[in-house]
């Protein structure tokens, strides 16, 4: 028997991996979560039937959402990680030494349940001792913080299901206020090709600039994610993420990177012109 | 009855899209050739089973690679194009006035007779009287030329049936001769994520570096393609593709598109690290 498991890119495209076996499938309060052994992809995790990462390519998102704010500022200390159920973005930030504290608010405790125990690659560093996990709702979580934190990091599901209220501007003005004077908001932001998805984007980068002085997106080639052209925002109160890069500083900690590194910080901000198109419009 | 096409991204791994009908289905001398029509991507040009093209993407790949060869050198005027039978490359060269003449050279006469028809898009230009078409192979054509191009874009079809020859250190040493002290090559060249065309990336860079003093490596997102991240090899006798970018006299060209602009440009040099450690491994 042949194991697929495909994604509708839209009504008239899908992507299919196929699976050797199928480990969790789990419907809990928010979503339905499963877990899935692949021989190219080692395991996938998908939720509500939408591919969330894949062991083989994951280090590509949570590099890009992580090291560009933090090479922007990095003497970032307190973070703020919103959604990011799998790990991999704590991971990440657990890198440096700088952080002293990562709040990570995910609304689904069921997902970090199910991810530590079938995705320990993502969700490893979840018990590093500068990491609170508050399992409460993300919107509620922010809206009472003022002046606290350097960097939040937006790691949402689609704005459809539980990750919706991520992606209002109600949200992103008690981020901006949750935010101290030099501090840097950045979320997955969708993909430019596929029209649903588009304008999602669209939808999301509007937002952002209506409330941060300064909001720009970049880009990344993220294989199993729709069309593999992926879109970040990057929002500050005034830190903008090419000219104020710490090119040097960030090259002294010496990170080993698979993806990220600071020449491609900024080329990933030059988009193509049908990208701007949609962004500006 | 659902009309699919589908692509094996490896054994494991497939892309697919719904079509409305196929509009040819032929079997050339050199390959087989399919023409379908898809409500998401429009026409579909089909070669020995792998997509060639969609009439909604196909705009990338052809800007990225003409316009960033003649964005540092927009003086060229004796342009070789290998391959290309689907004509996109020569409609993005007949946009530039300075160009006076385009060889053209495709082995296979029935892919380009099938575009004609079938795919005004891209081939719509094929009857500029700069354009002279050749039918003959790529490999031999180059053989017996000396100093004569500006200009050398090599859009081949997969190192494997076909286009195998135009992957070949001897071939790229004939480009070489063939070309102007300010000489450049341009050249597809493949994905750098499944493992199969990893390694033919990583091969004919191996080659073009061997035979070119300057030969480097830029990339763009192409959704339809497989995994969407897609290289280009830049070869020069000298000139640099950042460096010598021509900024300036290239956007005073005023030429509308809709991937390309210089920004992009000198962001696509900027490869992700797992990118460079397979192209200078």
């Amino acid at each position: 028997m042949e194991l697929w498991f495909t994604e509708q890119l839209t009504k008239d495209t899908t992507f299919s991996i196929r699976v050797t076996s199928r480990l969790v499938s789990a419907q809990s309060e928010f979503q339905k979560i499963e877990v899935y052994e692949s021989r190219d992809f080692g395991r996938i995790l998908v939720l509500d039937g939408y591919l969330m990462l894949t062991e083989k390519d994951e280090f590509i998102y949570h590099e890009m959402i992580t090291h560009v704010p933090m090479a922007v500022n990095p003497a970032a200390a307190d973070v703020l990680v919103i959604g990011a159920g799998d790990g991999g973005t704590v991971r990440e930030l657990t890198r440096y030494q700088s952080i002293r504290r990562i709040d990570m608010v995910e609304i689904d405790q069921q997902v970090v349940d199910i991810c530590r125990k079938y995705l320990p690659q993502t969700a490893g560093r979840l018990a590093d001792e500068r990491v609170n996990l508050i399992f409460t709702d993300g919107v509620k979580f922010v809206a009472d913080k003022t002046n606290e934190y350097d960097l939040i990091i937006v790691d949402s599901t689609d704005p459809i299901g539980p990750g919706e209220g991520l992606f209002t501007s109600k949200f992103y003005a008690d981020c901006f206020k949750a935010l101290k004077p030099n501090g840097i908001l950045v979320n997955q932001m969708e993909s430019p090709y596929y029209p649903d998805d588009a304008l999602m984007a669209q939808s999301a980068f509007k937002k952002l600039k209506s409330v941060f002085p300064l909001a720009k997106a970049y880009q990344a080639h993220i294989p199993t994610y729709p069309s593999g052209h992926w879109l970040f925002g990057f929002a500050s109160k005034g830190l903008d993420p090419t000219a104020d890069l710490k090119a040097d500083l960030w090259n002294d900690l010496m990170l080993a990177t698979k993806y990220y590194n600071t020449d491609l910080h900024k080329g990933s901000f030059a988009l193509p012109n049908y990208v701007l198109e949609i962004l500006n419009r």
